[in-house]
């Protein structure tokens, strides 16, 4: 079976030596794969040289290689013959602050074979990058940050590996996206001087890396990419979910969010991108209102209230006893609250339309969304009015980030042909909440488009598609990164944006507020 | 100071990083060189890049990089600061059968620190290549081969770093110039298909290895360049010669030739160039007549003898007592016993006319250099009728070799600029000897130019020049390997010389024999 180039793996059938032909055996494989992958820059890793005689001639020169490419050059990291049908794969690794996602690629044919899920176990260190940033700096700290996550990766691998019934080492590549303090601590890089002005990241583009030097339990000679970055804020996660989008090939120009932290946009189109990152706030992300947490079994992650009977219907995730909010959640609860007149257009809870809801405790005003006989806590779920303060900038934080990326191309929002919502936030947003509360501009729901785990998603493309990595180098060339200049222009929007859904309603014609 | 970007050590100072230019230090660095070294490929070693933000920092972003340069690729190997005096050194080798010669090398300014030479330890397996080749196939004995060589060089190399002042992890780079099968045996590469029919070696090319890969004691990162063969049997020594000689860069042909149990031959100029090795018989080796060893104290390098007289003149390596003959001594001695009458044209003991110095034992004759009183072993050194028949043979395949190449590609050796002998054989032979016996041919003695030890030369270049780099590879690709074809004309022309000096005395009109 001839495979394509476009894979990392391929079959070469080489011409045997004869006395006419007499050229050494690395020099034959390595003329045999410049022809083959039009290149002239091939190398070979030594464990297998120093096996290439015999496996050449036990294999009458039919041989399958796994590659991988730096730069130019092609490396040769493993070898086989072509009637070895033991299954070669990668691994996809999406490396969340919070969440980490895994998922065995077959590198023949380019599937699925197994897919999981766990907590960042640097997560008993902080669960915010700043804490392990700081964590790093103490002694044996980076080292520990680095073991967790690696061990971590180990651990879940070799369940992965049960299930897809192969080996670890059977596991030849691996490509990691994340966002640029993940990475570091994967790699065991300081990310020191990233939060410590101009902040400088150690790296920008780490390339392959060998599983080895990280103690990632793959094949011994396998290699890891890891996603470049474009600073400090801008991270491999997001080149991942641009690669996933295909935002930088289409010729009408679209726009990339990631909601987090950070709010993390890239706007532009197969000619040119423009991306900033800012800080929206921790109220998008859970675990800052007093009920919210990451999305899990039991956490509410939809709400809707009819205006008109003020009554509430709640959704959970598995569909548990309620016990929390999730970030897409607590947006929807917002906007829902909103238009049936609960909250006002300052976003100030209005006791006169709760509904017998509203609480105070020590002068500040709450919302009891369930009462404890029906949450899964045996306690009130409830909002307060500072968890909305916090919502409330955070999503004025994100409208004037995408005004204030739109308006510096001299475009405008409705100018925009996609909308692509990245990860789980992406996935579980309601574009009307979001619209509602004027988080994300008023236009039409179908521009809105979920790319669920684009991270994991870009991840996987680096590991079925040769070409996809230089296109992960080109998209971190043609981007400019704008830093956000947080002036007098940025707060007067800010400072508009802060309303329910906008100073100016007129810019968000759907969204209608009910009146009895 | 600023360096030429033609040795592997440069200073680089970088811009600081600003808020306005805020790449991460790995791409500053590589941006920086990049720029300086005039490439599009520059990559960084990880323990560099784990260090590299505090090392920039501490040294105000004035660095010194050591580097090495695998096909297009430049690799950062080490860094320090501009400020740092410790010395930064290179370890040539000439990796020969019977002797090893080893040379440190500052790289900063290119000149030689430290030399000195030992014996390969592998001749405790084998004098010869071929029974090393074949204990490479027992059991552990490839890895025990390579050990004894690496042991070696590590021994030596510790006693190299006293003389110089130097700690061993202060050599970063180290290149190799060996035949193929030593150089094989080094990379711990088994050179089994090297001996069997169509004689294939494992690798031609083997660039840059790395020195913690081979357990050579140099720093943990540092590279070891390991020169380029054409095939089993035309090394990289000989590339390393013609390196050395500049063959490759003259406008006027000329010829290159090593002597040893093989002959290996390169003619040529910066156009083009053309190679055969063939075995030219052990006499040339010393080690196989009775009384012949390899170069050392006592050993017999040079012999006169007065035709009028037949009194002998011996010369010894450090004016010590003869203990035996060396290659070069052996030419000297049969030269001059031809000349005075001693031997006739074919090479036979003439007894009527060795003053009293033939003798026979079981019918074999033999002469008497140096009775037993005057010989440092307290036993008569001789020549024997079957020492003088094997120098015949090597004498005459080697002529023939030159003939042979010369003609195949429509010259003759009169048309040659140059005549440029390498290696320890070079440097002792006495021209005039040679032609003598119709071993080199007749041209005027100025064309004769030994080269000394090349390999070693060679190897001292890789160090001191990244350009030479290019040129050993480009000198790899421009040679054509021509398989000396043992036909009915190789045949005759082999009979033709194994006449003292040809059956064709025109051919030698310089070489006068005696007459009373």
């Amino acid at each position: 079976m001839q495979q394509a180039t476009d894979k990392w793996l391929i079959d070469v059938t080489l011409p045997p030596p004869s006395l006419g032909d007499n050229t050494a055996d690395a020099d034959r494989l390595i003329a045999g794969l410049k022809k083959r992958l039009d290149t002239s820059h091939v190398t070979i890793d030594r464990p297998i040289l120093l096996n290439l005689p015999e496996l050449l001639r036990q294999n009458n020169y039919r041989i399958r290689c796994v590659l991988c490419k730096d730069q130019t050059t092609w490396n040769v990291i493993f070898l086989t013959g072509q009637e070895d049908h033991h299954a070669i794969a990668g691994l996809a690794v999406d490396l969340g602050t919070s969440r980490v996602v895994v998922r065995l690629i077959n590198l023949i044919d380019g599937r699925a074979m197994a897919e999981s899920a766990f907590d960042n176990p640097q997560l008993t260190v902080g669960v915010d990058v700043l804490t392990r940033i700081h964590h790093a700096d103490t002694p044996g700290g980076l080292q520990h940050l680095q073991e967790l996550i690696i061990d971590g990766l180990n651990q879940h691998m070799e369940s992965l590996c049960r299930q897809a019934r192969i080996a670890q080492d059977q596991i030849y590549l691996s490509a990691v996206a994340g966002n640029t303090a993940m990475t570091h601590l994967f790699l065991g890089l300081n990310p020191h001087w990233m939060i410590r002005e101009p902040y400088i990241p150690a790296v920008n583009r780490p390339g392959w890396t060998r599983a080895s030097d990280l103690g990632l339990g793959i094949h011994p000679c396998g290699r890891v990419l890891v996603f470049p970055n474009i600073g400090s804020y801008f991270g491999g996660d997001l080149i991942a979910g641009i690669l996933y989008s295909e935002l930088h090939r289409q010729e009408d120009t679209a726009i990339l969010v990631d909601v987090g932290t950070n709010a993390e946009v890239v706007l532009g189109n197969h000619n040119w991108m423009m991306a900033c990152a800012g800080a929206a706030g921790p109220a998008l992300e859970g675990g800052v209102t007093k009920m919210g947490m990451m999305a899990g079994p039991g956490v509410i992650d939809r709400v809707d209230i009819d205006p008109k009977t003020r009554q509430f219907r709640i959704h959970t995730i598995d569909d548990q006893e309620p016990v929390g909010i999730c970030g897409s959640g607590l947006i929807d609860l917002a906007a829902q609250m909103f238009l049936a007149g609960m909250i006002d257009v300052r976003g100030r809870l209005v006791p006169g339309q709760s509904d017998g809801r509203y609480k105070e405790k020590d002068g500040m005003g709450y919302l009891v969304v369930l009462p404890a006989d029906q949450s899964g806590t045996g306690l009130d779920l409830t909002i307060g009015q500072a968890d909305l303060d916090s919502l409330t900038r955070s999503k004025a934080a994100m409208f004037t980030i995408l005004e204030t990326i739109t308006t510096t191309v001299g475009m405008t929002m409705e100018d925009l042909s996609a909308f692509y919502v990245a990860g789980t936030f992406g996935s579980f947003i309601r574009p009307t909440s979001a619209i509602s509360i004027g988080m994300l501009p008023d236009l039409a729901i179908d521009r809105y488009q979920p790319l669920g785990n684009s991270s994991l998603g870009g991840a996987t493309l680096a590991l079925t598609s040769t070409a996809a990595v230089d296109e992960i180098d080109a998209i971190q060339d043609r981007i400019t990164y704008m830093e956000l200049n947080v002036n007098q222009d940025f707060m007067n929007r800010f400072s508009a944006a802060k309303f329910f859904p906008h100073t100016d309603p007129t810019r968000f014609p759907s969204v209608k507020v009910w009146e009895p």
